[in-house]
């Protein structure tokens, strides 16, 4: 079997073809595991060689279908689409979030039904379908009201899963991410990238600026839960899902001000002190309407792992990168 | 100021305009009140000549951005959006109901977009963005979960009215709309049909089949109110909407059972005899997913008009058409 995963030479993407191959196998069509002779890397950045003959990079536009058409060739029985215009960068260019997380998608989408084998197709949304009046804990019935196109676009393509699901085209499984922290790198256009930001530069002894209150409450989740979580939603059984594809993923609800205090307990004040505050009115705005905490009930009951505390994400960040 | 009625040959896209004209005038972009000069009917059938010289008639593909760009010039500063391919077409038919209810709606609000002028664009969506598991009455922070490619494709452009208005590219209005009965004319292929042909065959003479268990809870609404309900719609200020767009239209929960207990005191037994009881899985599936009430309060507070009772739109309809 062939596994697609766009956005391949992301962060995440790298972690999750990482673990794919580690495990060797995932279920296909009828529910049996299958080995993965190959794992195809799509993204706008070339993809580093992994020198393993079994992960193919494709290079280009994902919103261009004849590169969607060469990656998803008709072995391909799974595909985790994680390719996207991230948040502060679909609010500035329209029409570039547009194309590339709708178009693509629905383009992404139709290209499965073309092959007509049904694969499983795993999306990676996002916390940010949500805003406006929102309970203090979010249900799966809580209606979205995105107040940004990301968020926007994501729900689109979520609705699109779903359709294309019931129809048969696709087995579709969306899957709700909270805001991943902590990633390493640089800082992105995300309006998250904050979140990230505040841990990774005072650990590695560069400022940070906050662009939010101390006050905001986050719903987060490590990068590691995340590549679990995708490869269970995945894993499950369609009839566990029935016909709302969309689950909200485990996460910790933390404000600002837990995670500074995280922080300081792994890493000491002169780590923090590195923090500058420093609010933010266009970050603020898009951050204030995602909410701090949704019912996890589903994801649980679907066996999507949680992380414990921010503790032990900060620890594993420095783990895994040997910072501080 | 130019009016463009998208389906503007259609059944209630006749009624709109007629309405419109009569009222000769409507809010423009700072809320005063601005004469009609023209209405734009655009509709894939040629709409009927109105011998009017302020009805222009625009027959086209509502998907083909050059007729809308015809047809919305930089005078245009309402748009009424009601063309759309029907709940059963559009399930039969995927790919149609995507390019006409989706790629359409998007070209719509781009060209509109382009003018610059911000008109006013009120969206015809549909009680059929709902659908698993319901709670009795619907609140407008229930979440939709379409069981329809038709409730998708409605879904979808409810999101985009969301996000074009918030970026200030039109100044949208969606309005979620009750099964409308009782129709005049034929059956036609949305699912619904069966609620106005169970009172509209019977009373012109004809048998009616009638898809779905008697027990079946619909929420309805006349074609009168549902026109006053756009021109309101339309009317409200901006500052009235907030962030969130749509709306959920008042209607009338009534079960098929008592729709014919109406028409049996309305036109007697011999007429209700000519129904024919015969379940058809297909509609069913459609419309027993459907919520059979929802929420009002938001409508109500923004001035939008309910139907008294069932059998009063059965005696509006008799007097229209000259039935029985």
């Amino acid at each position: 079997m062939n596994v697609v995963i766009t956005g391949g030479a992301g962060f995440l993407g790298q972690r999750l073809a990482k673990r794919l191959l580690e495990r060797g196998s995932l279920s296909g069509p009828f529910g049996r595991a299958q080995h993965i002779d190959r794992i195809t890397l799509v993204d706008v950045n070339p993809p580093p060689d992994w020198h393993d003959r079994r992960v193919a990079a494709v290079a280009g536009d994902i919103a261009d279908r004849a590169l969607l058409e060469h990656a998803i060739d008709s072995s391909t029985t799974s595909v985790f689409h994680l390719a996207a215009v991230v948040s502060g960068m679909a609010e500035t260019d329209f029409d570039l979030g547009m194309r590339v997380n709708v178009d693509a998608s629905r383009a992404l989408l139709d290209v499965c039904r073309s092959r007509g084998e049904r694969p499983r197709v795993v999306f990676a949304s996002s916390v940010a379908v949500y805003g406006g009046p929102l309970p203090e804990i979010v249900q799966d019935a809580t209606a979205v009201l995105p107040q940004s196109s990301y968020g926007t676009q994501k729900a689109i393509v979520e609705l699109l899963i779903n359709d294309y699901t019931r129809r048969g085209f696709v087995d579709g499984r969306v899957l709700r991410l909270p805001t991943i922290s902590v990633r390493p790198g640089r800082p992105n256009a995300a309006a998250s990238s904050f979140a990230s930001g505040i841990i990774r530069e005072p650990l590695s002894g560069e400022v940070a600026v906050c662009p939010v209150d101390p006050d905001t409450r986050l719903w987060l989740q490590s990068p590691a839960t995340a590549v679990d979580c995708f490869v269970q939603m995945h894993e499950v059984a369609p009839s566990a899902l029935g016909s709302n594809r969309i689950v909200n993923a485990p996460g910790l609800s933390v404000t600002v001000r837990d995670m500074v205090a995280a922080l300081e307990r792994v890493a000491g004040p002169a780590v923090t002190s590195r923090i500058r505050w420093q609010r933010d009115p266009r970050v603020e705005k898009i951050v204030a309407t995602w909410p701090g905490a949704w019912d996890t009930t589903r994801a649980q009951a679907l066996g999507l792992p949680c992380d414990e505390d921010f503790e032990a994400i900060i620890e594993a960040y420095v783990r895994e990168t040997g910072s501080a």
